[in-house]
This record gives C-alpha cells, structure tokens and sequence, in this order.
C-alpha cells in the first residue's frame, strides 16, 4: 500500500507545462469564494477535533470539455455519468468521512440514483388533497435519500464544488489539494472523474463558432499535462491516493493501470473495463492485485471498494505515524 | 409565411450522401417498437377527430453528440441545455397542440425547469411525521409542473424519444417525419436541437479508446448531411417548418439565417445570438423579419414565440386548403 516512491525528480518539462497551462487557462470564476470555502471546511473536519469524521476524502466525478471555440458552442466530452464518484461519496460518508465531491455540473449525484433520468416528475403524483405524493413503491428509497442527503449537509460533511471545463476542473483540484495538505496523510484523493487527454489551447482557440462552409474539418489537439504527478509532488505529497483506469480493451487494462501506480506514484489504482464497471474491478497496488466482485445487481460495488480503501488508508495513517516516531 | 420554393432538384449528392450517411449508421436500437408508437400516436391525433388537438408538432431538443470511438469514450458535443425545447413543448402543449418531443438524453425537460440543476434534494424534506414535504416557497411551482405534466401524459398529448449520438437523432426524425407525412399541412416541426456539422463515419472510427501515448492528437472530421434538405424535399413535404440559427457573432447572424431560409425551404427560421437567447429573437420569413423581445426575466420568450408560430401555422393551414379549392 505505501505510494511508490517519487523521489527522482519530475521531468522539468512536466511542471513548465503545468505552469504553462495555469497561466493560459481562463481564469476560474469565484475562486476566491471557493478558496475561502475550502479552508473553511478543511479547518472545521482537521484531525484533532475529537468527534470529528475520520478522514477527508477529495472525490472527483464526472467527465471534464474541452471548448473547441472560445464563445463554446461545441466541445469535446468523456463518457462519465458519474455514477461511481456519486455512490462512492455516500459510501465515503457511511464511513465517516467528510467529502469534497468535485463533480461534473449534471452528473450524478450522491442520493439521487434512484432518479429515472428523464422521468423525474413520474416519481411524483399528486394526492386527493393536491398534496404532493410518492408512490408506494418508490416512497422508501426517496426519503432514506432525502434524509441522508439532509444529515451530510447539516452536519457539513459534504462540500460540492462544480466543473464543466478542463481547465476549471484542473484549477479546482488545485485549490482542493493545496488546501486539504495541512491534512497530511489523514487527506485521501478518489480520482473518479474522467479527464480529457487531450485539449485546445485557449489561445489557439477559434474565438466564434467554428464554420461549416464546406468540406473537411481538421483539428489538432494538444496533450493535457499529467498534473497528478504534480498533485503527489508539490500539492499534497503525503495524501492517500486511489486514481481509475478506464479502458475498453481488456487486453491492456492491468499493464496500463500498473504504468500508472508506478508513473504517478499513487498508493491504488483501481482498473475496470466499459463493459462491466459495475460489476468488477480490480484494486492494484504495489502489494499486488484485487479483484472485487459485486454478489449481485442490487448490490453496488463501491460499498465493498470503500470499505477496503477506507481500511488501507487507517492502515496507511498508522504506517506513517510509525514511522515518524522510528 | 410561405415557404421559399425549392423546385429545383436538390444537388443529386445531398440525396446520395443521406442515403450513405443511413447505410452506414449503427442501427436505432428498438427501431420497430419505436415505429410502432408513433403511427399509433399520429393515428390517435390526426386531423378530423372532433375535439382533438389543433395539430401535431415535432420538437427537437437538446445537442447531439459525435462518438470518436466505437466503443465510445469520447464523443463531441455541442452546447444545449434543451432549455428551448422543454420550455416550447409547454406552450405547444398548452395551445392545444399534441407534441412529439425528440430529445436529448439527460437534456431539459418539459415541466422540469424550475429544478436546480444539481440540488434536486434541496426541493424536498421531510416533515413531522416522516412525511416527504416540499418548502412552500416552491410548493405551488411543483404542483403545477407534475399536475401539467401528469395531464399530458394521460391525455396522450406528449410522446418522447430520447437520442444520444447524431446517427440515432438523424434516424429517429426521418421516422417521425415519414410518420407524420400523413397528417400534410397540420404537421409541424420545431428543430430547435443543435445538430452536430461534423462527424466521424462509423467505418473510420477507432473501435477502442484512442490512446494518449505521445503528441499531438489529429482529428479529420466529414460534414453531416443536410437532412433537412431531405425533409422538405421527401419526408414531410407539406409540413409547417420552424428552424433555429444560432451564431455568436451577430455580425453574420442575420445573414445565415436568410440563407438557411432559402437554402432549405423552411417558413421560418428563428435568429437568435448565444449571448442573449433568452431574451430576443428574430423570426426570419419570406415576408419579413419580426423581433420578439421578453418583457422581463420572469417572462419565457418562447410564451410570444410559440403565440406566433400557431397563428401562423393556422394560417398557412387556411390557406393551403384555399390553394386545394381554387
């Protein structure tokens, strides 16, 4: 479980790129609010605090754009109905931890899987009285989300922050991981959101919409950096780090998910496959490998993933005090 | 309000390139059920029935997407929260109209749009007695929306079908526009989706995810057919036609939407700028051209749209039985 070792030192080029892309990208809106929420939130959840949650956990969801024209009309997207950032914050919560839950603006969220997507209103009817009302057969579900959904508010265990563009999702993460670094290893990170490999550069950007005259459209797109070896570097080095790897080729999943522990030094990289992310995945690790397997279709995965990933990480915060007293 | 004549044959390529474009597309999944459902719905609603709907109107919403993978991870999209095509299904249904309403998938939807977008569990809470409640400053806006929407639906007046990619928004308006062919000059269509230009053929699409190994990225992209060419020429040659031209420069504005008039034979063609969409609008004819400005930003434009659209549509309804007699 421990993060493979970092110590050499980055490819100079992949902090000039990083600093590069901050400095171009359009400026986040509110960063300031953001910013003053974030410190908020971490001070109020800081180890210490007896009877505080047992941990923060940084979740990322959804899929980031990339903006093929500056005024946007047209972008590039990920596939991500965040589904498994959503499910895992309720775990995470269950848990006890408190949640920054980064997500993609309209994905899923925590509480409100059971929403049939584009029947919201068949969920509810109204009574004889004109009382709002929810069938019997969905009345449970929806107030057990309600419920939850209110007790991580009012208790401020849940702190949502919303991206759509690369670049505000790169700036928000960030801001989160240079806040939650006074957290040491009690910070957990739960890379869950699918990020563009690829994007525009502001600058090269068309700034109006694109034109479709006549003929072929040709377009060249740039690397994004990897700024999660920035993030295990310079951001937040002693935080708890489980990063996904996506892949549609089975063939290649684990050899690539094993390049990207030891890449970007992250203590877990859970790799699943399109086809079946919701019923397997399998944990590596620089211990080795574990698959986890859902028992059946009403179960979610996620309840037996966090639970092992909540485990590491107390195992990971007691390594550490170890050796600091050694 | 007529439409511009478009007696000349269609460039004999616009035909061959939708007939390659259909061969070639991954098939609509459940094609046949969906077929099924709406000869049953322009059956139910056909001109004639005493007491039935003042006509049917088809109305697109919402953006669809270009897959860049067979099994597709990345896919470009085009910016449309379906806001104008949720908020028009309303007003057409409320001016007795019956609505098709070809969606996108997760988009806006009629009836839903006092919803925040990520805080559907800020609508709700539970009372005293575990009772699911709604706050009563929202209580009369939820009301109304599920009374409306549960209204439309047991009357039969509001059949909808969901899209994701261009090829299955392509495939389901030619099914709808061949079903509705039958109804003549009673039909209408609003196409106020935004249509992808560009996409990728399936044949030329990577069958899994497209690596990020190293470098730069490139992309050619084919333009999309002119489908509406194709409508007005062959699929519903006699219904009232509605098209959107959205551009943000509104230097050239004006400009593309009178070409898009003639170009593909529609009765009107609404202008509107990405900047203020929600407040003005340009309603391009053969006859002329009308703003329609919303009196305040409680006010929904497509209220004095929709208002307009009907009355014309009734008249050019008048006025083609008038042609049949003389």
């Amino acid at each position: 479980m421990d993060p493979v070792p970092t110590s050499a030192e980055p490819p100079r080029s992949s902090e000039d790129e990083a600093a590069a892309f901050f400095r171009a990208a359009p400026p986040l809106r509110d960063r300031d609010a953001v910013a003053a929420s974030l410190d908020a939130f971490v001070a109020r959840h800081s180890a210490g605090t007896g009877g505080g949650p047992v941990g923060v956990v940084c979740v990322t969801s959804g899929g980031t754009t990339v903006p093929l024209e500056q005024r946007c009309v047209r972008y590039i997207d990920n596939f991500s109905s965040g589904q498994r950032g959503a499910a895992s914050t309720e775990y995470f919560l269950k848990a006890g931890y408190a949640v920054i839950f980064i997500h993609r603006r309209g994905s899923k969220q925590p509480y409100c899987r059971f929403l049939p997507e584009d029947s919201f209103l068949d969920v509810f009817e109204l009574g004889e009285g004109s009382e709002i009302q929810v069938p019997e057969s969905h009345t449970t579900v929806v107030k057990t989300a309600i419920s939850s959904y209110r007790k991580a508010i009012d208790e401020g265990l849940l702190l949502k922050l919303p991206f759509t563009t690369i670049f505000e999702y790169l700036q928000l993460l960030q801001l989160v991981s240079t806040a939650m670094n006074c957290l040491g290893h009690h910070g957990m990170f739960y890379f869950a959101a699918a990020v563009s490999d690829f994007y525009v550069p502001w600058e090269s950007m068309a700034k109006h919409k694109i034109e479709s005259a006549g003929g072929p459209l040709n377009m060249q797109l740039s690397q994004v950096p990897k700024m999660l070896f920035i993030l295990r570097k310079h951001w937040a080095p002693k935080a708890f780090c489980v990063s996904f790897k996506l892949e549609t080729d089975p063939d290649i999943l684990l050899h690539k998910a094993e390049m990207a522990l030891r890449k970007y030094g992250m203590n877990v990289v859970v790799a699943n496959e399109l086809a079946n992310y919701k019923d397997v995945v399998v944990m590596v690790t620089s211990s080795g490998r574990k698959t986890v397997r859902r028992q059946s279709k009403e179960d979610d995965i996620e309840e037996q993933l966090i639970d092992l990933l909540v485990k590491m990480h107390s195992d990971n915060i007691t390594q550490s005090h170890s050796d600091q007293e050694t």
